[in-house]
């Protein structure tokens, strides 16, 4: 931490930051400048409450230099993580795809669609069975009979199941079905959930909430693996900003970003990330010309019937082009480098 | 629900559009226009999903007309809703002030707070004793030890006691020792929470999620009274922006907007909506003017001490300050009509 | 400017960070820390080019500490800025009140407006000669002949002309016939138009860009002052946000956030601010309890007829209410403190 | 246009709506519905000013559906647009690709990066001679002298030249030593400068504002047109969000979104859309893979002492390398289709 004096500071209000600092136990290190003096803090281990300091008299700025998170970085491991899910993995040599229909709507519209992600060669199914709805009046998924159709789609097609968990109850239930635990934008900051999650032996799939700055997503990520849990893959799917042609606005750029801080895997999501059908297949090249680890898209077998989300949702014709198209992307890049 | 057609769609098109509306048992309006023809909708009795038509061959848009929320409208109740807690109230004429630290820390601490906030006349208090936290590692509240204190601080000085839950057995614990339910920002959209404190008896305070559209604010609030507790009072704690000079953008036009739409009561957080103590004070002046029902502010007896947020508390001395210019306000200002 | 480096940088990479800021003239403060080395750079007089740092091997990111600007702020002068336009001032003890229509329309309809204006005890009328619209096919302003029409109010009401110039050639008419002259948000980082009027004998009225950081209107205004005009009034009108239930956010926060900076007067524009008729008297009750010094709004004799920004503009009976209320709220509010 | 009426509008308030419709010379269509009626309007040319409905007594909402612009919608022209500058051309068949320092500083810089331009086979050379500085006191570019560099370097390499014009004087300059126009994002609505470059026979490269939705951005492209001058390319550079870990966020989306409205070819910015070195590529990668017609990258031969923007430049052999792998995905993606 620097804490910036005003330029009319005095000595004595930079001393009496000096000696805050020291009380706390840390070391502090003057810089007097030709406009104002700063005075910058070592000695900590942890981040350190810039509230010490803004209101003291004199103080323009306390400047936070550290960054709060540990066991997502780099500097706590140098490799990639590769999240293994069974025998399929996120992160590794191979563009990880999970496909599936936003919601489980019925046996006969999942397993339709789980034939065609299939054949695709995609290794990962995904269908909710919990659905976060903004509306209480609107579909809000068929629950546990959802997820037995998910285990069912396992047993029959060999898929891995991906599926999102609202609360503590649910997690118990996706735990007994599926594979890999969702957890939704607007639940990035239910810390309650991301807690439980860390407790789970499932690999878990963490959404970037919709104004959730880097830092904030990845100390979610954080929240999961002080809990003892280190199978989590990021996702992007797009931040709330002014922008009104899409439903998000796809920040791409996070890819890098989360590549030069963290090892963990980060995966990109063109449907939610976009809104509009038309939109998911160019974003879903360019979220593997960016350097993603893998997509997740929705799929549905009559997007004009779906409960929920159809205005996104890929036919099985245009889901099957967009697997042809960011497989061939994915070979000509090179791998990424890590760092 | 009006349907927007391609400037070159075709009769066929358009008649397609006609079909699929009536086959959900609705009424279309098409209606021939110079550049391109729309088709309005009318029969339906809650929200059309625009995944039905945005699909269809020569569609453009559609655009959603009717809102998806019921219970907290004007139309469904005229009068303003006034919420009682005890014998105090939020909605009514007297202006409502919640006042204390972000987090209980100690006995001592809440006691020296409550004091002062009691003397303002006041008629609330305001303290965490779960604290939702960005980081793992930093201070998450005195759990049911800080409710017992704030439980005395009811018995001791006659304040109503307001407090945040996380969680269904935080709200147990809340329910037991506390008169007023507070949703934070983050768990707006944590709609399982939402559901249980539906069905709880005491009111709720639900602030707006930093991205939280009027809509979704609204439609949050609407699951809690859809479970028959209409005891709701909402509050902006400001949204987040590109601009950095405070924490968040504190969003002032949402309180007429509100008015103009629910009966429900509306306050502002000038402490979490700005993030700052200098700007505590000329907000919480700009939240009464702007026609607030009241304001929730952040106090603490040694800020520069605090185990959170103390960037932004007052202390004790500003505090009193703000509820004098405050209160001369609301004084001169016109009760802002309903509608 | 702070310059920290990686937390596996190694020493070799400090020194190297070490020698380029010595080659550049300034001194160096290296701070070891538990987790990484920062190096502090004092003894430069201007702003310092992060990108001499940011590239070197083992840096991890260059903090700017030091503002770029200086003339705005209160380092130079400690006492606020009375902006003097004639007999009439902003930023002294009485609250600056500029009220008209968007557009000048009519020799009628202008005149009808001041009647109104002065009789409310305004000193200042505002009306668009020149008008920067979105579309190039809306009505774009009455040129020349608008400016003739205000130079008569001002003759005949004694109300002082603020009045928006788009260009040079704007600024030279604007300058023949007004009184002050107004820089739109579109053109605040028109960095010609920007020296032109710092040329200028007339004062400025410089709105905030949609996007602008406080930091890049105050260089903005630097700009003006850089060539010799000193009386600048900044305006807040509304920033672009992701909520859409207004025009524009009213980031009201920064108001007090100028004032800690600059001794510059500062207004606020509620109309722009809104985009709504019925929003707008509450948040210029708000924008003067917040301590603004001054407001700008759009009145119109006939709003439904407006050939811009009807939708916002307030009757002539708003207008008055708004008038009566707001002088009411300013006489109560204790003088906002300079710094 | 759509009146929604309020749910307790009565039958004379919708009457009169109809009124104003049927005055205006429009056709009005009323559709009462269960909850609401909405009256359409048909039989105009150009867009209808919302303003005037949404002040008469029961209107609740002015929906606005037709679009505003004309010329550079597919309704329009149907093929795509490819500008030709000279014998080079953006929007055809080949990736474009425009690359040069951020700002000319001398011959021998200029001369040194585009010898590395042409021998990566790019058609164009960008290089800034008069430079938008968000402060006054930063390097404000060579002007003319630049000018005569980027001339030189046309007729030793045979690169087009691309530049920024701020004002009308430094169009004439442009127009007299380059091949084609930039119109910055600051510069975007500034119509003054639209108009002089429509009037241009030089095409323009028009960046999107840093708060511009796609209708304002496709509107400043309009102003261009509607002045004659047809050949504009459009340029994503990254809007303004509350995301901090880029300089601005890329919106990708943007790509398709234009796409499907307009003829215009469109390309991405990844310099300045991200503002770190280390995320040019990445994002390059990415804007092709989304169907960019081609890519403006910021080059200089040594980023640590570039003048401007240093930070984000790419060295020379990260150009190369660039290069050559966007040019591998354009080879494997198919031809994005038009509308």
């Amino acid at each position: 931490m620097l804490i910036v004096m005003k330029a009319d500071a005095t000595d004595g209000q930079v001393e009496a930051v000096v000696q805050v600092i020291e009380e706390l136990g840390y070391k502090a290190h003057p810089m007097p400048g030709a406009a104002r003096t700063a005075v910058g803090i070592t000695g900590n281990s942890g981040a350190i409450d810039p509230s010490h300091f803004e209101t003291l008299p004199g103080v323009a700025e306390a400047v936070r230099i550290s960054k709060p998170y540990k066991l997502v970085t780099l500097d706590m491991r140098k490799e990639k993580t590769v999240v293994r899910v069974g025998d399929a993995a996120i992160g590794g040599d191979e563009l990880a795809i999970i496909a599936g229909p936003c919601a489980v709507e019925s046996r006969t519209q999942a397993f339709a669609v789980a034939e065609v992600v299939r054949r695709s060669g995609a290794r990962f199914f995904r269908g909710g069975a919990f659905k976060p709805r903004t509306s209480p009046y609107a579909f809000q998924g068929l629950g546990e009979d959802g997820l037995k159709i998910l285990a069912e789609i396992r047993d029959t097609f060999g898929l891995k199941i991906v599926t999102e968990a609202l609360d503590e109850p649910s997690v118990d239930l996706v735990e007994r079905y599926a594979d890999m635990i969702q957890i939704g934008a607007r639940s990035m900051q239910n810390f309650t959930l991301l807690r439980r999650v860390g407790k789970s032996s499932l690999p878990v799939l963490l959404k970037r909430g919709l104004s959730a700055t880097l830092d904030e997503w990845l100390l979610a990520a954080e929240y999961i693996m002080a809990e003892g849990n280190y199978q989590v893959v990021l996702c992007e799917r797009g931040i709330r900003t002014f922008s009104q042609h899409t439903r998000n606005t796809l920040d791409l750029a996070a890819i890098p970003a989360v590549r030069r801080i963290s090892h963990l895997p980060v995966i990109v999501d063109p449907s939610h990330g976009t809104g509009k059908n038309y939109m998911v297949t160019p974003l879903a090249r360019a979220g593997v010309a960016v350097g993603a680890d893998g997509l997740i898209v929705e799929v549905h077998d009559s997007p004009g019937n779906a409960l929920s989300d159809g205005a996104q949702a890929l036919t099985l014709d245009q889901y099957e082009r967009l697997v042809s198209e960011v497989r061939a992307i994915h070979e000509v890049i090179a791998p990424a480098p890590v760092g």
